[in-house]
């Protein structure tokens, strides 16, 4: 019997945890040239995988050449001739013959990645709820036109040359007006120009966080934050979102456990998402928000606020952001186009004390000097000419409707045990499995129909449920969401039964062998 | 007497020196509120230091509040009433109430702020050799319009979406055509496109670099790539780049010094500029490149070749890149369009081995997801069309005018022991005045007369020449160049005859003792 071991728990895959463990028992000589292991059925029962997940595992190591199957006698370790010498593992990615050996200074292979490729080569046209990213059937392309060419024809000199690292100052002045509107009184001194969201964070781990320090994230997260602080040595403690609506606890960030983890430890920052948080969709109410600023006032704690979803709420009313309650400039409100408008045009802005903006500006010179201006301009116009504000309530609409359709869904078609809280607004649903339920082998299934969907596991910053999924919504219409969660919904029943027969069968062999 | 210490070797200039020690005296109760601090022309003498010097330190002390003139009196420290009660220093600069105190997180000011603050506040229309950045009267912006067109007439989908984090895929079919006509066979695997070599270095500085580790910079060198190393607490080792033709001795980098380098530490990686060398112009001979090439693989030290100068070379011929005769895969080469074209539009590349590119495409997708897109589809339409190449032809013929006229008026009016070579290309000329100038204290006379350029004691990484400055004359006309050598010469040849005359006085002063 081959020693494998695998955890169900873990953010890594089991088929990925079953590749690398054979494929290191191949170069341990534990495993030789010759041979043979067990089929694929044998091994899924041995281990009490899906035989997918070992049918995954065997493609990828036989696509390294590490091994082969023959017809009619199985699947073997190869070598130069079976049984005779093992071929050696496989030479470094390089271009030419010789040089530095790059990959013994990487890392390893991050959550996003695997995703990726576990999404990877779906079914033509499949339907994907994997991101969350805006419908591109929308974009005003024409209004966006009229735009970049009223900017070049008027500022073309000023767009193209090397402008300041704080931001192109008719964008500063435009999203002074957003954010006035948004009821935030800021200054030009207190914004800072980004390439999105993703940057923000990278510039705020880099000009406030050093390794060693403790952050808090969410648990589950957005993975961009995740890999910042994971990068820079971070240590990356968390406290549990609710997604579950229980009585006597609102939905959205604990703040009970919270408040444990800033009295138990020295926290340099906390990284918060109180709108429609990804990937949960949740939101904090304002009692929690209060709280959290209470909590960051008594403990020094600066907070990131992350509002690149509170623009897409679904109700006409919204609750006051962090940054609006925040009397003590506690807080660092981040923000972006990219949910809202653009996701290719990478601007997004950072609202913060001046002084903390100051330090911003320069880590963001010392990245890449500033935000690119051919885009900012044109979105500066965007703005001026109200563009923005009426694609924006357009879009909202859009995402209402389809959230909706999600979850209309989702009621008609799940089966019992399946669990979600509707989100306000956002982008995103988070859906329950049934206890013991694997997200990433039922993706497996459904990604073979042509339907896709992010494994709950790749959120985690600690105890992955491997029964949870995100469905990301913004970018399908109505009738590909029905279809896709009516396909989703077939599969998980079929998965259901199967794992129902299997506890008969054990019930049953309980019974002969007493 | 004020216990004052002035080091004019240091990378501060000396009025920002003379300003932060009689700040601390202050601040430590040295000098009270009313004294009485001397007049500038006083101090001066003293410290042997121009008066302006203490003029501008004494303006700045004057703006923050911390001393006062009073006509006839004299200048003094200020209180609430002379003599009576110290103001205290200046609350940490909040926008509210209470809160965090987010300076104490911070760095010091970097020599760039510097600079940026000694070259405001010039007169208008100043003639200013401060920056290398392109001509702005010739940004082809008609062209430049017709691709922004094309691309969202085309393709606007695609490109206002979420995009690969390594690139948009026509512009890197675009590039590697362009790498093609520079005798670079790379593979769409070996390129990554980035905001810009500033942020290409940055990345490889998050990818490959640890904090401790060393590197070698050229002294001098670009202070964005110092700036990203010191940020992230490298060791930055710094070998010599000769500025000067000298019999034996070939210009640019000091190859034997590198070999001298590299025989002493275990360097991570070097960052060279083979093609005129951000700040002085220099050009390493073919000798040199395959000496670097031969010293790099024996040590296994991979090189980032900034390449972003080269295309501007003034002769036909050019001289191959590092990463043309590197058969090593040792080279990580760094381009950008922003001295070419268009440094608003934030595009640059990377070429390096395979796998170098895929651990820097997982950290780009970190730091910011992907760059603009906008601005990639557009200078992609922009090489297709031959626009790029057509661009180029005509830039060079500027510059290389440009560069002419810069060497002609400094032989027409610079005094004897001013010295220069002449560069074959790029945006830079690199200036030494005679032994014992400070080309910061010049800059603030020739400030007042209009003329700014970049004093050269901020490009260094170690042992700051304080009697060097670089002209950067890429963006200014022939006329221009003309009038600004002119009065640069003037002031200069001011400061050496008041020069003179000290010596003269102190020899006589020196006979009288005697």
């Amino acid at each position: 019997m081959l020693p494998l071991q695998l955890q169900p728990e873990s953010h890594v895959p089991l088929y990925v945890q079953l590749r690398d463990q054979l494929r290191a028992l191949v170069h341990a000589g534990d495993l030789r040239p010759g041979d043979r292991i067990p089929a694929s059925r044998e091994l899924a029962h041995q281990l009490g995988v899906h035989r997918t997940t070992v049918a995954n595992a065997y493609a990828e190591l036989e696509a390294e050449g590490l091994i082969q199957g023959h017809v009619g006698r199985g699947t073997f370790i190869r070598g130069k001739g079976i049984g005779l010498k093992i071929t050696p593992p496989a030479p470094p990615v390089l271009n030419g013959a010789a040089g530095i050996r790059w990959e013994l200074l990487f890392a390893d292979e991050r959550g996003e990645e695997a995703l990726a490729r576990l999404t990877a080569a779906a079914p033509e046209n499949s339907i994907s709820f994997v991101m969350a990213r805006p419908a591109e059937e929308y974009f005003p392309v024409e209004e966006l036109q009229t735009c970049v060419n009223t900017v070049l024809r008027r500022e073309a000199t000023e767009v193209l040359n090397l402008g300041p690292s704080d931001g192109y100052p008719p964008l500063k002045e435009a999203l002074l007006e957003l954010l006035r509107q948004d009821g935030l009184a800021a200054k030009d001194e207190n914004l800072l120009i980004t390439d999105g969201c993703q940057q923000s964070l990278d510039l705020i781990c880099k000009a406030f966080v050093r390794p060693g320090d403790s952050v808090i994230l969410e648990n589950p997260t957005y993975p961009g934050a995740l890999a910042i602080f994971n990068g820079a040595r971070t240590r990356c403690l968390s406290v549990p979102v609710r997604t579950q609506a229980e009585p006597g606890s609102a939905l959205g960030l604990d703040v009970e456990a919270l408040e444990a983890t800033l009295a138990a430890n020295r926290v340099k920052l906390m990284v918060l998402t109180p709108d429609f948080q990804n990937p949960t969709g949740t939101s904090m109410p304002l009692a929690s928000r209060r709280k959290v600023l209470e909590l960051a006032t008594r403990h020094q704690v600066p907070i990131v606020e992350d509002h690149v979803y509170a623009r897409l709420h679904a109700r006409e009313e919204r609750i006051p952001s962090l940054k609006q309650l925040d009397r003590g400039n506690l807080v660092l409100h981040i923000d972006s186009f990219a949910k809202v408008a653009f996701p290719g045009l990478r601007v997004g802005w950072m609202v913060a004390p001046a002084a903390a903006i100051e330090r911003l500006r320069l880590v963001k010179q010392t990245t890449d000097l500033h935000t690119d201006q051919l885009a900012q301009a044109t979105l500066a116009e965007f703005l001026r000419r109200g563009l923005f504000a009426k694609h924006l309530a357009r879009m909202r609409k859009v995402y209402a409707s389809r959230l909706v359709a999600l979850d209309e869904a989702l009621r008609k078609h799940m089966p019992e045990g399946v669990r979600w809280a509707r989100p306000e607004g956002g982008m995103c649903f988070w859906l329950e499995l049934p206890p013991g339920f694997d997200a990433s082998e039922l993706l497996i299934h459904v990604k073979e129909r042509g339907v896709l969907f992010a494994p709950g596991r790749y959120f985690y910053v600690q105890a992955p449920q491997p029964n949870t999924l995100r469905l990301g919504f913004a970018g399908l219409n109505e009738k590909r969401i029905a279809r896709g969660v009516h396909t989703l919904a077939e599969m998980l029943r079929i998965e259901m039964r199967k794992r129902q027969r299997g506890v008969r069968r054990a019930e049953r062999s309980r019974v002969a062998l007493v």
